[in-house]
C-alpha cells in the first residue's frame, strides 16, 4: 500500500521535442515503479520534426512517417501514458494539477501532479487582415498544417504560390515550392530577406534568391488576401500592389504558447516566453519545469533574454529537464543565436549579434566582410562565401559571425559558435587549428580570413 | 649615404608556404626603402600548393600552374628579390651571412643578412632498400616530384600501382591513383591505414578503402623494388610477399629538413625540427625566426613538441614570422594536431589525441565512439558517420575527437579543435549551439552525440 505512495507522478504538457525528450530522459533515469509519467498532447502525433515541413512539402522527404521520431505506442512502450487530442485547458499550481479535455468527446478531468513539465511550444503568428483564413493559406507549425498545404497543392491546379515573410521559415517553403513547380513570389516586410542577418548579408540572399528565380519583394506589408470562386486565395494585397496566388504560405514567424502558464500566474520575460533558471525550472517553481519553444532563453553574447524557437534547442531542453526530473543534474547554460538554412544549392548561417543587437545592448564593434571559397580555390566545385565578423571594439572579443555561400559554406559557423561560447578573440581565432585539405578549405579557411582582418581592425582602433 | 645604413636586410630560406608568407606580410608592414627582402629557392617554383599535388595527378586539378598561389615575378613585383635555383649551402649565425649556390652554374656568394627566416621544409624519407631510386619509383613533395609521377604515368602503359605509405599522402595518392584507372596496392607498415587514427577508426577506412577497390595490405614492410626491363619498377616486395608494380608512390612521411640550422648549432627538438618561441623566433636568436615544416610546435593539448608539416600551419606561421620582422608583434601558440583528408567520398578526420597519445603523456581517459548521420534522418543524402571521442577522466577535459564518414563528415572536426582550443569538458560540449536545419545536420550534431556520451561516462566514473 504504501508502494504506491512513493510513486511519483510527472505530468508533461505537450508531446513534441521538449516534453517528449523530457520524458524518455526521466524514464531512462526512474523506472515506472519510481515515477509513472502521463503526457498530454492535443494532436494527433508525438515527438516530430517541425523543421523537416518545408522538405516534406517540397518532396525531398517522401513520407511524413519519415518526420516522427518516435510514435505513441513507441512512448506508451517505455511506459509513457500519452494521451492524444487532448488539451490541457488550466493549470492549477497551488492544487499541483491540470484539467484537461478531450478535444473530441469534450469530456474533461482533472489529473495531480508532483512534477510538471511545460512544453506547450509556440503558435505561429497569424495576420489579422480579410482573407487570412480563407482556403488555401497555410502555416507550416503542424504536421496536420503540412498535410493540408499539400492537400492545396494536390488540388489547385494553380502554379503561382505567394510566401509571407522571408525568415528561415519562408525561404526554406519559397525552396518547396519552386521544387514544386510554381512560380514563387516571397513578400517581406524587412529591408532584405533573413531579417536574422544584418541587410548587407540579406541583401546576396535577396540577389541569390531572384537567381533562383523566386521574386522578392520587400518593404511590403500586406494589407489583405483577396478570395475568388469558392472562398479560395486568388491574391496577396500589400501597399504597393496585388500579387495573384493560388496559394499563400505564412511563414512570419511564431509567439511562445504560454496562455496556459500565464493565467497560472508563471513568470513570463519579455517575449512572452517562460522565464526558467538554468536547470530549465520555472523561476520560482520548485517542481515545475519547462523547455522548447515557449520558453526564453539566455543569450550568451548579449546577456539578454531571447526567444528562438528552434529543434535543437528544444530537445536539449529536454534533455536538460529529464536528466534533473529523473534526479540528476544538468543546466542549459544559454544560447549564441546560431542557425543555419538554405534555399535551393544557397547556404545561410549566422550566430552571436547583429550590428543592431550590438548596439542595442550598448556594444562597439569592428565590423568586417570578407570573400573566399569553401575549397582550394584550385580544386573542383569551389564556391564562394562570404563571411562578415563582428568583434568588440578594443578588447576584440568575438562578438557574432554571418556567413552566405554555397555548398560547405553553412556549418562553417560552427567554428564560431564555439568560439562565442568561449569568448575567444577575434586574435585568438587567427590561429585556430582547423581541418585543411584542399577538398574541404583553402589554405586560410574563410572564418579564418575573417578572424584576421577583424583582428587587424581591432588592433588598429587601439 | 646614411639613408642606406638604415636598410635592414632580411634573408629568407625556402620560396614555399613560410617563407614567402613572411615575405609577403614583412614587407605589407615595411617598404622597399626599409627592408630589402631575399629569398632563395633551390626549386623552380615559390609559393606552392603541396597539398594540391595528389589531386593534380589526379585529374581533379588539371593544370600545375594552379597550384601555384604566387608566382617569383609576382613576388619581385612587390620588391621580393627571389633567388630561383639557389641553393643555401651554408649558414653563418656569428657572421650573420648565408652563403648560397647557383645550382645550375654552381657558383657560390656570401649574402649578409640582419634578420633571417628559415623554412626549408621537410624531405621526404626515402627507403633504404634495394630499387628504391628505380625509373617509376616517386614521392610527391614537391612539384617537380609531381611532374615526375604524371610523365612516368603518361609512359608506362602499365595499370598497376603500389603506393607505399598509409597516411594522408598514401590515401590521397591511392585515391589519385584509382581516378586514373590504376588497379591500387596500399601497403602499410601499421596495423591499419591512417595511423593518426586509432586502430579502431583506422579499421573503418580500411573497409572503405577496399570497398573502393583498393587494395590494403596491412603490416607489411617493404623490403625491396625489384626491377625489370630498362631497370624499371616491376614490383614491390614485402616479407609477405611480392606486389606487382608499374609504378611505385612513396607516400612514408617525412621529416624536418634542418641539415643547415643543424650544423650552425641551432636548437632543434626530439623530431629532429627548430624549435622555436612563440613569436616563432628561433630559441636563443634574437634575429632568426623559422616555420612551417622544419619546425616543431606546441601541442596545446599534451603540452609536447611535434612535428606537424602542414600547409596551413606553415602559412600561419609565415603570417607571424613576417608581422615580427615588419616590426608588429604576432604569436603563434601552438596546434591542437587537426588533419583533414579524403579518400574517394570517404572523408577522415581528426584532432587532439589519439588513446595512444593520452597513454604517453600519463592522461587516463574515457573513450567513447557513436554512430550518426550527417543531416537529418529523413533528409535526402544523409550518410553515416562515425565518431569517436576522447575526454579526461574525472575532469572530463575533451582530449580528441575523430571522424570516419561521407560527405559532411570531415570539417565537423573544427568543433572539437574549437573546444580543443578552448579547454573546454565534454559536458560543456553537449550544449554547445552548433546550426541545425534538417539538410545541415541531425537534431543532436554527431559531434554533441558523442560529448553526450562522452559526458555520461565521465559523470559515471566519478
Amino acid at each position: 500500500m504504501n508502494m504506491s505512495r512513493t510513486r511519483e507522478r510527472l505530468v508533461v504538457i505537450g508531446g513534441d521535442a521538449a516534453g517528449m525528450s523530457a520524458a524518455s530522459q526521466a524514464r531512462r533515469l526512474k523506472g515506472p515503479d519510481e515515477l509513472e509519467i502521463v503526457a498530454f498532447e492535443r494532436g494527433h502525433f508525438t515527438s516530430y520534426s517541425a523543421c523537416g515541413i518545408p522538405y516534406w512539402v517540397g518532396g525531398d522527404v517522401t513520407d511524413r512517417d519519415q518526420l516522427i521520431a518516435r510514435t505513441p505506442e513507441e512512448h506508451r512502450a517505455r511506459d509513457i501514458d500519452v494521451r492524444l487530442r487532448t488539451e490541457v485547458t488550466e493549470l492549477d499550481v497551488d492544487g499541483r494539477r491540470v484539467r484537461a479535455r478531450d478535444v473530441d468527446s469534450g469530456e474533461e478531468s482533472w489529473t495531480s501532479y508532483d512534477k510538471l513539465v511545460i512544453a506547450t511550444g509556440a503558435r505561429p503568428i497569424r495576420p489579422d487582415m480579410p482573407g487570412a483564413d480563407a482556403a488555401g493559406v497555410h502555416g507550416v507549425q503542424t504536421l496536420d498544417d503540412g498535410q493540408a498545404l499539400l492537400d492545396t497543392l494536390e488540388r489547385t491546379r494553380g502554379r503561382r504560390a505567394v510566401v509571407v515573410g522571408a525568415g528561415y521559415i519562408g525561404v526554406e517553403m519559397a525552396e518547396a515550392l519552386i521544387n514544386r513547380g510554381y512560380e514563387v513570389t516571397v513578400v517581406n516586410r524587412g529591408s532584405e530577406p533573413m531579417s536574422t542577418l544584418d541587410p548587407d548579408m540579406g541583401c546576396l540572399v535577396h540577389e541569390a534568391m531572384e537567381g533562383l528565380g523566386i521574386t522578392m519583394v520587400n518593404e511590403a506589408e500586406v494589407t489583405k488576401i483577396l478570395t475568388g470562386d469558392k472562398g479560395a486565395v486568388r491574391a496577396v494585397v500589400t501597399q504597393d500592389g496585388e500579387f495573384p496566388a493560388d496559394v499563400v504560405v505564412l511563414g512570419i514567424g511564431v509567439r511562445p504558447e504560454t496562455t496556459l502558464a500565464e493565467a497560472a500566474g508563471l513568470p513570463l520575460g519579455p517575449h512572452g516566453g517562460l522565464l526558467t533558471d538554468r536547470s530549465m525550472r520555472v523561476r520560482g517553481h520548485e517542481n515545475i519545469w519547462s523547455g522548447g519553444d515557449c520558453v526564453e532563453v539566455l543569450d550568451l553574447v548579449s546577456g539578454q533574454d531571447r526567444h528562438i524557437p528552434l529543434g535543437t534547442h528544444a530537445n536539449k531542453h529536454g534533455q536538460v529537464i529529464g536528466t534533473n526530473v529523473g534526479g540528476g543534474y544538468a543546466t542549459f547554460p544559454g544560447v549564441v543565436g546560431t542557425a543555419v538554412s538554405k534555399v535551393c544549392d544557397l547556404e545561410i548561417a549566422r550566430t552571436g549579434l547583429r550590428e543592431k543587437d550590438a548596439r542595442r545592448v550598448g556594444l562597439r564593434f569592428e565590423s568586417v566582410t570578407i570573400e573566399s571559397t569553401s575549397r582550394a580555390g584550385y580544386y573542383p566545385n569551389s564556391s564562394p562565401m562570404t563571411v562578415k565578423m563582428l568583434a568588440e571594439h578594443r578588447t576584440g572579443r568575438l562578438l557574432g559571425v554571418q556567413i552566405v555561400g554555397r555548398e560547405g559554406a553553412g556549418k562553417r559557423v560552427d567554428i564560431a559558435a564555439v568560439a562565442l561560447t568561449a569568448g575567444m578573440t577575434a586574435e585568438q581565432m587567427t590561429t585556430l587549428d582547423l581541418g585543411y585539405a584542399p577538398p574541404f578549405s583553402p589554405v586560410w579557411d574563410p572564418v579564418l580570413v575573417a578572424a584576421r582582418k577583424a583582428a587587424a581592425k581591432v588592433r588598429g582602433s587601439l
